[in-house]
This record gives structure tokens, sequence and C-alpha cells, in this order.
């Protein structure tokens, strides 16, 4: 089968590899029909992930069809149509008992990381019947691959940690898709305001279309244009879902008293906590590793066409293209990527 | 009347003043029969809250009986026992509002900072309806000194935002009287283990006394230890009782994947926040200034022999005393003292 494989920092290649086979009595091997890339996989590109090995195939997102199980898989067979989570869970372990399934004693994120990932004919999954859902007969297929990862996401880690409710001020810093993912699902739960703020022009654009109530091109005045917003207060919920120490302290300047920063981003480098200011003002921090508790939920969301998951993708590519596809998400602000689907075979 | 007056950095005195009058429609009166001193006073001494101008009474804290009251008051009457809230709120603005007294509008944190306080003869209460709670008959007057500010900050700041549940762990970093105020009060929810941490092998012995399930005596192994204490993961709930850089970070090695850090501690200045591993850590961090909203639930507690308010006090002196009591408290290494209570007048 074809395979996009990681060689080592800057190098990665599609190769012939043989087809995964079952391993463990709960794996499924699931033939491959779309994935995409994550920005994540550019980082391991970078070799900032240095416990990627080479020689494993990239890619922890996807969808397909259950080409094989083991015997102690019970609530799949081969033929069903699934959606494959972007975190391995065994269900059984004290973390998946309370649903951090994020930091499962044998799983968490494995796909693309430790083991082989998704941006392949086919991948074993293990814990299948706790890390695949069935797709339901007649859903867009395409859009459900946003429900690997990105929204579960921007939902778990930056609006529900956030705790947006109705009537309250949203800031999301950073426009890109976790960004823009995050601006789709706050909107569940029609807060007041929405204020978008990155540095790049056409994703502010975007993310007005997608539902910002204001946006703010990054720079010296941001926080005096955001308390402008906002009555001098600040913003009740602050997402960072950027993930480098500026834009966390940014957040730390745009909360307001009582409020939330909800952090997404995946960050290589502490940053400074202005305790000095903020011990006094009733804030809560959060952060997480995406659990995708909530892919149930957003997939009836989607197919109730509550959440429009297909606004995310920008670009399609064959697999035997893959290595455009990357290119083309690599190089976002020329080319305006969100998510770049790679078409690997017909469901 | 004699009154403690703060005199600038490092100076202050006992001295002949005025008695308060009536200023604003809500306001009262209070005789204060005893008052107690704060960390938060020595601060102000040591020149660390510039705000606080020379020639204010200082204390936040303490209980009385209603002198006089303004015509807007239509809860108190003069004569009433009161327990008087280290924090003022007008209970109408939008904070207020939403319980969160410590940011009113119109209050906070007045008494000995904004306005004369409480370590005198008689001191003038704004908003006294809502920033006064009237002492049941038969209540302990003097355990109750305890619910102006030490209790309600240990509770709120630390076990409350600390989410402490039945059969959790937690860890408290700093056995000094607001330490063992959160000891106390995190008791209520049956923790599974209460691991206390501290420089000082007094403070240790008592923490056990009071309650704690271990000690650890901070050095080079504290991280190791409290590791072994918790089965290799970290405590659940990590309450900040210090306020400086080093305990902060601390906590932040000291919190369990899921776990929350309750900051209680004043800080002066930043810290480290290790968001290159914290980032996916699925951790809370939460800040507060205490509101003072569970005056009354844990003057209930204290009424029903729930929680010994009494143990925090270690000394008594008379107003005329006042500067030994700040002398005892001040070198509380040496004196082991917790809450040294003034004496004023007989209730």
């Amino acid at each position: 089968m074809q395979a996009l494989v990681y060689r080592g920092p800057g190098r990665k290649g599609l190769e012939e590899r043989a087809r995964p086979t079952l391993q463990q009595p709960g794996d499924a091997i699931v033939r491959v029909t779309r994935t995409t890339i994550c920005g994540t996989d550019l980082h391991i590109l970078k070799g900032d992930v240095p416990e990627v090995a080479p020689g494993t195939t990239l890619g922890h997102e996807g969808v397909g069809i259950v080409d094989a199980v083991g015997p102690a898989v019970s609530g799949l067979r081969p033929g069903d149509h699934v959606l494959i989570s972007c975190i391995t869970a065994c269900g059984r372990c004290a973390w998946c008992r309370k649903a951090m399934y994020s930091h499962c004693a044998d799983g968490g994120w494995l796909l693309g990381h430790r083991i082989d990932g998704t941006q392949a004919e086919y991948v074993r999954i293990p814990h299948a019947d706790t890390s695949l859902h069935r797709i339901p007969a007649g859903a867009d297929e395409e859009a459900l691959v946003m429900l690997s990862d990105i929204l579960p996401t921007g939902y778990e880690c930056g609006v529900l940690n956030g705790k947006i409710a109705p009537g309250t001020s949203v800031a999301i810093v950073g426009a890109g898709p976790i960004g823009l993912a995050a601006l789709l699902t706050a909107q569940f739960f029609t807060p007041a305001s929405i204020v978008m703020i990155d540095l790049d022009e056409h994703r502010l654009a975007l993310a007005s279309r997608f539902g910002a109530t204001a946006v703010v091109r990054a720079g010296a005045d941001t926080v005096a244009r955001v308390m402008a917003l906002t009555g001098g207060l600040g913003a009740d919920t602050v997402i960072e879902a950027v993930g480098i120490p500026a834009t966390f302290e940014l957040c730390e300047e745009l909360v307001a008293p009582g409020g939330t920063i909800a952090n997404i981003g995946v960050h290589g480098e502490k940053c400074d906590l202005h305790l000095e200011r903020l011990w006094s003002h009733n804030i809560t921090i959060t952060t997480r590793l995406v659990d995708t508790v909530t892919i149930p939920q957003l997939m009836q969301a989607v197919g109730a066409g509550r959440l429009d998951a297909a606004q995310l993708i920008t670009h399609r590519f064959p697999l035997a293209r893959v290595m455009d596809a990357y290119d083309t998400f690599a190089r976002a602000a020329d080319t305006s990527a969100l998510k770049v689907v790679i078409e690997v075979a017909a469901p």
C-alpha cells in the first residue's frame, strides 16, 4: 500500500509499505477513504516532536471502512463506515473511566506519533471499539474528517473549557483552522460577542464570514481595541489558539475579572504568568489535550445541520499528490489553505 | 478613640483619633469588640501596598456592636452584634449581582486600605446591609473573628476553586494561617489525602493536628515525596498558600493530570508558567480575591460544631498592647503565632 512516511526532520516521502495487520485482539484495520493534515504534522516534520521515529506513517485524522477486526472487537465489523478519533482510548483505565481519553494508559495520541498513522491506504486502530465512531448512513463523509481532531479540539479545549455561556463575551487569539473551529462551536452557546484576533487579513475576513462579531488585526493597539469592544473589562472567555508565549501573555491582558483563559495552543516553551496582577482577578486558566469525548455530539450537530464542518475544507488532493497537499497546507499564508483533505479512495 | 494608624513604610502608631461618623445613607458605625492582624497588614507596613495613604487606620477583620446606622440601612440597627466582612459590597453593581463582591464597583477591599479600618475602637462600614453579618445569639464571638477574612479566603480561593471532592488528593503549599484555614475547610469535602508542605516543623506539626494526612518538609526532594504519596501522579488539587514564584512553580510540578492549582497567595511578581509541559495536562489554574460570599455558610458550620475556627487563634492582646500584638505576629517563626486577636472592648 501507499503511505506518507516521516524520514526524520525535514524529510518525508510517499512510500510503498506492507499493509498493517491485526496485532492485538481489540485492533481493527481500517481502509482509509479520506484523511487530512494537521499543524502538528508540520511540527513533527520540523523535528519538534522527537519521539516520532523515522519510518512512522504520519496522520491522526480520517474516515474509512473497517476491513478487519480482532476477536475482542464487539461493536464493529468489516464494512462499517467509521470516523477515526485522533485519540486512541482503551475505555478501561482510570483515565478513560473519567472520560480523560487523552491520558489513556494504553492510548492517547498514538496515530502518526507512537504508531503508524492515517495518511496511508490502511491503518491499524488499537482499541477499535472505543477509538472509532460509526458514521450514520447518508452522512457527508468529507465533512466528518473535521471531527477526528480539529473540531473536538476547538470545542473541548476552547469552548467547553472556556465556559462560554449565552450573553457572554469571547475573544479568540488566532484565526487559523483551530481558532476558526473554536469560533464555529462557540456559537452553540450564543455568546453576545466573539472577537477574533490575528495578523492575517484573509483569515480575519473568513472569521467574519464564520460568525465573528468583530475582528482585530493584531498590533500595538490590540488590547485597547478589545477593551473598547468589551466595555473596558476584557472578555469573559479568551481562547488561545496559537501556542507561543506572546499570544498566551496577550490572553492574560484580555481576560475580564472573573473570566477564563482556555488554552488550545501546543506550546514549546514556558511563558510569563503575571500573577502580580492576576492573583486578585478571579480568573481561571485551563489546558487540555483533546479527549474527543464530544465526537458523537458533534456528529449529531453536523447531521442536524447545526454545524457546517465542511466550511473548514479549502483544498483536496489525491493521495498520489500528498506532497503537494503538504506544500499547500504549509504555505497557508500564500494559499489561503485551512484544512486540506487527502482523498485516498472512494468510500 | 484609639486607632492603630499607618504612618508610612515601616511606621505605625496607636493614636487618638476622632470617632468616625456616618457619611453615606448606607453606612453603619460599628463599635469594635475584637479584631485581628492579617499578613496583608504586614505587607502594608513594608510599603508593598502603596495605595494605602499614611494616616489610614489599619485592619479589615473584626466583630462588634452596631452603634449607628444611616437612613438607607434596613437590616441592622444599633445594638446588633455583627461580623465585619473584609470585603465591602454594595450588593447592587454588576459584580455584586454575580456574587463577585471582591470586585464591587463601590467596594471591594476598602477597610484598612482605601478607608480607615477595624484596628480601632470604632469603624465606619459602607454598604452596611451587605457588608456586615448578624452574629447569632450565644455564638463564640472570638472564633467568628476568623470568618472576616482568613477562613472564607482559604475556603473560597483554595477549597472551592480547587474543586476538592470526596476521595481526591490534595496538596497545600504553605502551612501558615491561610494554608491551615484551607486545610480545615478542605475536610468539609472528605478528600482521601491532604499533604501539607512547609519549611517550618512547628507549622507542620500543627497541620498534622489540624487534619493533614501527611506533611512534607520543603526541600530538594519535595516533588519526589509528594509523588510517592500520590501514586506517582501528583495531587488532584494543589493549593498555593504562600505567594512567591518558587511556590507557585512548585504547584505546577505537583498537580496531577486533570487537576487544579488554586492560588490563594498574594503575589508581588510574575512567575514562570510551564506551558511546554502543562499544555497537554488538562489542568486548571484559578486565582481569586476572596468574595466572602461563604461567610453565612461558614458561620453555620462553626455554630454546628463542624468547623473549629478558634484553633487558629494563638495569642490575645488588648488594644493598648497592639504594638506587641504586631510584633508577636510578625515574628511568627519564633513565637509560633497563627492568628493574634486584639481585644478592643467587651461585647
